[in-house]
């Protein structure tokens, strides 16, 4: 078993309504940043992990994403990196 | 002016307390995946914007951190992508 690093990111899907970012969108207007057209606001899970291999951690946090992480109906996930690191065991 | 798909993520601090993150990992553990030992969740944002190139548009997104995007005493940000796309102007 060897430890890595996982990182994921879960992202309202397009054409859904996302009031955290719209929020946000109207916050950075008003403060002078008039080139902003558009904020969407996403999670990023970082994972640490046991796992075999670097495709034994990717699937399991897909199925994790699947499960828990991520809402199917109005959420996309992405597993953005997968990172070996010393294990401390 | 250009397009440019910024993406920035906000982090919690290490050592901080992270209640959605220790959440997320006990279900995580009661879903049967043992091997994951510690969970942190922060924000993924997603910032579509003009700017005059792709420097501008990464220190505007870092001003934006500072300024708005991220708690400074508890969450750490990265500017994690900087991606031109097609102006619709």
């Amino acid at each position: 078993m060897s430890h890595y690093r996982v990182e994921v990111r879960v992202k309202p899907r397009p054409g859904l309504l996302d009031p955290q970012g719209k929020a946000i969108h109207h916050s950075l207007n008003s403060l002078g940043w008039d080139g902003v057209h558009d904020v969407r606001v996403g999670k990023a899970i970082y994972l640490d992990m046991e796992a075999e291999s670097e495709e034994a951690a990717t699937e399991a946090a897909e199925a994790m994403c699947r499960k828990l992480l991520s809402n199917p109906v109005t959420e996309d996930y992405e597993v953005s990196s997968v990172e070996s690191v010393a294990s401390a065991s």
